[in-house]
């Protein structure tokens, strides 16, 4: 067993997961399965039934959501080479949940505020077949959509905006002022055999300094709703310039979101 | 309810699946679910509570295997458009399963011996990290593949043999002799965004006149021991000349296997 005055080492880990089946990212009671759960639950076996270890993500996803690069920081009471840890962690968690790499940090790397920016995709298709292979990886949108008109809404969103028509609100957060860097719809045709597999689809792809509870899903929606001349580009920049109104779409469903990667810049070395 | 003496109508319906869960086409006892079931428990609510309705595919395929096309006859005492056909069982079918499409058959169109041919694609990856959103899509190789060898050993199965080595004994066969019109194996990159999703690929893909029990799956696995260099191209050539040797390879893992499409090639009027 561990005792307190154990020595902690610090480790930045990217890890991809599959959102079906969890209760999101955070971890909530022993009932709801969740991502941090099952990391801390493999983090205790590696550390010898040490409990409660700490672990800190970039930033919650929620019921469902996927990650391709969720990074997270995790402080074990053991000294262990990054390349042995990332092994050893996927020998005990699910197989909906791999880690990718990992490095040594300092106990000073903030996760969440140490991101210089962060990046989201969105896959849906307008296939109105959909496939079985795709149903818990993109969203299925069963009307057609106007894409360039999407495409020049998503150029709406980039620059500093009060998203505050975009978030779930009951979440407790003392700004909701966010820089969107870039922001697209690109169509892609899987690769031949693949397209056997998958239909046609679309990337929603928006690059930001920060995003707001089902901010993504909230902006997904709106365009859908653009998409079918249903909201119009001024309904958007209304939305965007003015306080409390009304949502303008529906919030897209989990199953097309993912943590795309989460960019932390290169570490200045302050002695220089 | 039915009277025995209700007039059949004849369906052709192409069926996609997820194998993942099931255990395999064929309907077993009740506590075993398989695709087929499913398929009749859907059947029999569209048909008003009637019982085993009579389906015919075009061949079995094994626990954890997918279908991208599998032919199925439905015999069902109900004149009904084939579009909505189609969506009636969609609707009552799980996630799992879709039907693409449906026509109106002869009773004597018989999915299995009327096939001119079928195809198969086996996906499987050498990426040593996987990825949680392949897991059950393809085959993940730990070791590296000599891929060039490995398509010199596919053309061997091209043409007529005896494939006694290549399938699973006891079960109920009158000849092991099939014919292999075409069998390669392809790299494949996913496109740019499901790139994040899924790693590098190679897609082994096989034509023939029918396939025995779990031959693809015996083919693979001796591909791989050729292209890790524990067999070699002469072992394969015996393998394909005599009758009882010992197995040269595993059973490659059932969820890179894909039903591709059966071909039933073009109805010629016997009038003309």
């Amino acid at each position: 067993m561990s005792k307190k005055s154990d020595p902690i080492f610090y480790y930045k880990i990217e890890v991809q997961y599959m959102g079906q089946g969890f209760f999101g990212w955070q971890i909530q009671t022993k009932s709801h399965r969740t991502l941090q759960g099952e990391l801390m639950a493999a983090l205790e076996i590696i550390c010898h039934g040490k409990k409660n270890i700490k672990t800190v993500g970039s930033g919650r996803t929620d019921a469902g959501v996927h990650a391709l690069g969720q990074v997270v920081r995790v402080d074990i009471p053991l000294q262990i080479r990054p390349i042995s840890l990332v092994k050893a962690l996927n020998t005990h968690l699910p197989e909906q949940i791999r880690v990718l790499s990992a490095e040594v940090v300092e106990g000073s790397f903030r996760p969440t505020s140490d991101a210089q920016w962060k990046e989201y995709i969105y896959l849906f298709t307008t296939n109105e077949q959909g496939s079985v292979f795709s149903e818990q990886l993109m969203a299925n949108v069963v009307y057609d959509l106007d894409i360039e008109l999407m495409n020049k809404a998503a150029k709406l969103f980039i620059g500093t905006h009060d998203f505050c028509n975009f978030y779930c609100e009951g979440t407790d957060v003392s700004t909701t002022v966010r820089t969107i860097y870039e922001c697209e719809i690109i169509q892609e045709r899987p690769s031949i055999y693949l397209d056997r597999l998958f239909p046609e689809y679309f990337v929603f792809r928006i690059k930001g300094n920060g995003f707001l509870k089902q901010m993504v899903r909230l902006m997904v929606g709106v365009l859908w709703e653009i998409g079918r001349h249903k909201k119009s580009l001024e309904d958007l920049e209304e939305a965007l310039k003015h306080r409390k109104s009304r949502k303008l779409g529906p919030v897209a469903p989990p199953q097309g979101l993912y943590l795309n990667r989460v960019f932390y810049g290169e570490k200045v070395d302050p002695s220089i």
